[in-house]
C-alpha cells in the first residue's frame, strides 16, 4: 500500500515478477477492495501463485515510526513482516515509510546474534564497467559505535559475495582523507579491527570522490554520512540533468542537436538506469526486508522483489548469522 | 609554492590579478630564483605593486600538518601567514596543503574572540540560476560541537552577507530528514540554539538531495559530512562527464553529434565553472587565508586571489568578530 503509487505500481510489478519467475510466490498484503480492483484492470495470472492478504490499516508516508509501531497493529506493512516471522513468506518488499518499515522489522524479526544493530544497504553503479558497489548504513543508525562499522563490515562483505558472487569482496571505510591520521575515532578504531581481521578484505579507506570509482565492493559508514552520500549523489545528477536539458533548450540550433543526441543520451541514461538499482535491504535482520524506492515504477519495484528472490535463495540471513558466529569464536 | 603546479600557475594568476586591479598589491612568497624565473617568462608589470619575499622551506603536499608546523618554520607557507599576522599584508592566498595550512594559521593567526574553532567554507552553484550557496566545514572539524555548529552558522551568515551581498541569508543545517526528530544529537540541539537566536535567519533542516537547490544560502555541518558531501559531489559530476563522452565516443554517428553538440555542453561547462568558485576561506581567524583547489590553473587561482580582495575589502574577520560579540551580550 506504501509508496509515492501504492498498488498502481505494485500490482503490475508483482505480476511482470510472477510471468518470468516461475518459482516465485507472491502475497499482496494491503486493503483487498483495492488490490482486487488493479488486479482486475490486468489480464489473467496465475491465481496459485498470487494470493491476498486483507489487512484494515496502512502506515502513512510522513508518519512517526513509534506511532505506527504502537497504533498500526493491522497496517500492510507490520502483516507483511509478522508473515515473514511467522514463516509463511521468506522475505517483505515494501515501497513505505522507511523508518517506519524499520522500527516494525527490527521489533518483530529481531537483529541476528552478533549484530547489535540493522543497517540500510543498496546497490550503486561505478565507472568501471559493470562492476557495482553496495554502501551501508544509508540511514538507519545516525550515530554508530566502533563495533556497529565493524558489524556493518560483515554484513556487506556476505551480500556482495552472496548476491553479487564476488569471492573476497573488497572493503573501504568511507572517510575524509586516505591517511591513517585522518577522520573521526570511530572511523579510525573500525580501521584497526578491520586490518586485524582476516575474515574481512579490507583495503583502507576511501574519499568521496572515490565511492563510485569502483576500487571497494563495499563501502561501510554511518548511517548519517551515508545518507548525505546518497543524497547528496542524487542531488547531483538531477542538478546536471536539468542543466543538460537548459542547455539543449537554449536556442533552436541547441534544440536540433538534442534531437540527435537523443539516441546517445537515452543510451547513457541506460547505463546508470536507476531502475536497476532499486531496493534497498535492512540488513542484519531475522529475516529479509527489502525497501524498494518510494517514487520506484514498476520496472523498478519489479526489481526490488527480484532482490528479495535471489536474498532468499541465497539464503543471506543464514549467511550473515555464520559468518558473525565464526567471528566471535575466532576473537 | 604549494599545489600541484606551483609557482608556474601561481605567478601568472598574481600578474592577471593585478593587471586587474589596480589597487592590488602582491606579495610572492617562496624560493626567490624559481620565482624570479617565472616572472621573466612573462611580459613587464608593475613591480611596484609585486615584491617577492624570499623563504628557503616548503611544506610538502602530503607532509603531516604537525610536522611542518614544526619543522616549517621557514616555509612560503608559514612565512606568508606570519605576513598577515605582522600586518605586512591583509590576506594569505595558498594552493597548498590543506590540513597544514589550517593548523598553521590557527596556531599563528589564533581564532576570533567568541570562536572556538576556525571552520573551511566554500562557494558553490546553485539550481537557482546565479544564486550561490556557502557550506561549512568542509574539513577542518571531524567531530563539531552544538557551539561550534552554531558558530558555523554565524559566521557563514556575516560572510554570506558581507561579500555576496545578502541581506538576511538564509541559513541551514543538513540533515538525513527534514522532521524535528531527524538526525543526530548536535544537529538538534544546534537547531534548538538556531530558532531561538534572532540575530541568524534559519530555515530548517536541509537534505543532501536539495544542496545545490538554492534554498539556503548557508549550509552548516561537521567538517566530516561536509567534506563527504563536497568530495562525492566533485565524484559524481566527474563520473556523470566520464558517462557522457563514453556515449559520444560509442558510435561514428554519436561522435557526429558530439561535433554538433559541443557548443551546448560548452555552454553547459560555462554555467558551473569550477574556476569561478575557486577559492575556500579559512574562517574564524584573525586574519583572512584563502586556500585554492590544489589542481587550480592561472583562472581559478586568480579568482582566489579575487576572494581575499573582496574579503579584505569587506573586513570579513572583523564582522564576524562584531556579530559575535554582539550574539555574546545578548545570550
Amino acid at each position: 500500500m506504501g509508496g509515492d503509487y501504492g498498488p498502481p505500481v505494485v500490482v503490475p510489478a508483482a505480476l511482470q515478477a510472477l510471468a518470468k519467475h516461475d518459482a516465485l510466490h507472491l502475497v499482496l498484503v494491503g486493503d483487498e477492495k483495492v488490490l482486487q480492483k488493479e488486479l482486475q484492470a490486468h489480464r489473467a495470472y496465475d491465481q496459485a501463485r498470487l494470493t491476498i492478504h486483507h489487512t484494515s490499516q496502512c502506515v502513512e508516508m510522513g508518519e512517526s515510526p513509534a506511532v505506527a509501531l504502537r497504533t498500526k497493529k493491522d497496517s500492510s506493512m507490520r502483516v507483511a513482516i509478522n508473515l515473514v516471522k511467522e514463516g509463511k513468506t521468506q522475505a517483505c518488499v515494501s515501497a513505505g515509510n522507511t523508518g517506519a518499515l524499520m522500527a516494525t522489522a527490527r521489533f518483530v524479526l529481531k537483529t541476528l546474534p552478533g549484530i547489535d544493530r540493522p543497517a540500510i544497504i543498496s546497490t550503486f553503479p561505478t565507472r568501471a564497467g559493470n562492476k557495482n558497489m553496495r554502501m551501508l548504513d544509508l540511514g538507519a543508525n545516525v550515530d554508530c559505535s566502533v563495533d556497529n562499522l565493524f558489524q556493518f563490515a560483515v554484513m556487506g562483505s556476505v551480500l556482495a559475495s552472496a548476491v553479487d558472487n564476488i569471492a573476497n569482496p573488497t572493503v573501504c571505510l568511507l572517510n575524509i582523507g586516505e591517511e591513517d591520521i585522518k577522520g573521526n575515532e570511530q572511523v579510525k578504531e573500525a580501521a584497526q579491527l578491520l586490518v586485524s581481521s582476516k575474515a574481512i578484505n579490507y583495503i583502507g579507506y576511501i574519499e568521496g570522490d572515490k565511492l563510485y570509482s569502483g576500487q571497494a565492493d563495499v563501502i561501510v559508514c554511518d548511517g548519517f554520512v551515508g545518507n548525505v552520500a546518497l543524497k547528496t549523489s542524487e542531488g547531483v545528477a538531477s542538478f546536471i540533468g536539468q542543466l543538460i536539458k537548459e542547455a539543449f533548450y537554449s536556442s533552436l540550433f541547441a534544440k536540433l542537436t538534442a534531437v540527435l543526441a537523443l539516441p546517445v543520451i537515452k543510451s547513457l541514461i541506460k547505463r546508470i538506469d536507476p531502475d536497476r538499482y532499486n531496493g534497498a535491504s535492512l540488513i542484519g535482520l531475522k529475516g529479509i526486508v527489502i525497501k524498494s524506492h518510494g517514487g520506484a515504477k514498476v520496472q523498478a519495484f519489479a526489481h526490488a522483489i527480484e532482490e528479495a528472490m535471489i536474498q532468499v535463495e541465497k539464503n543471506v540471513s543464514q549467511l550473515i548469522a555464520t559468518k558473525v558466529e565464526q567471528l566471535l569464536k575466532l576473537s
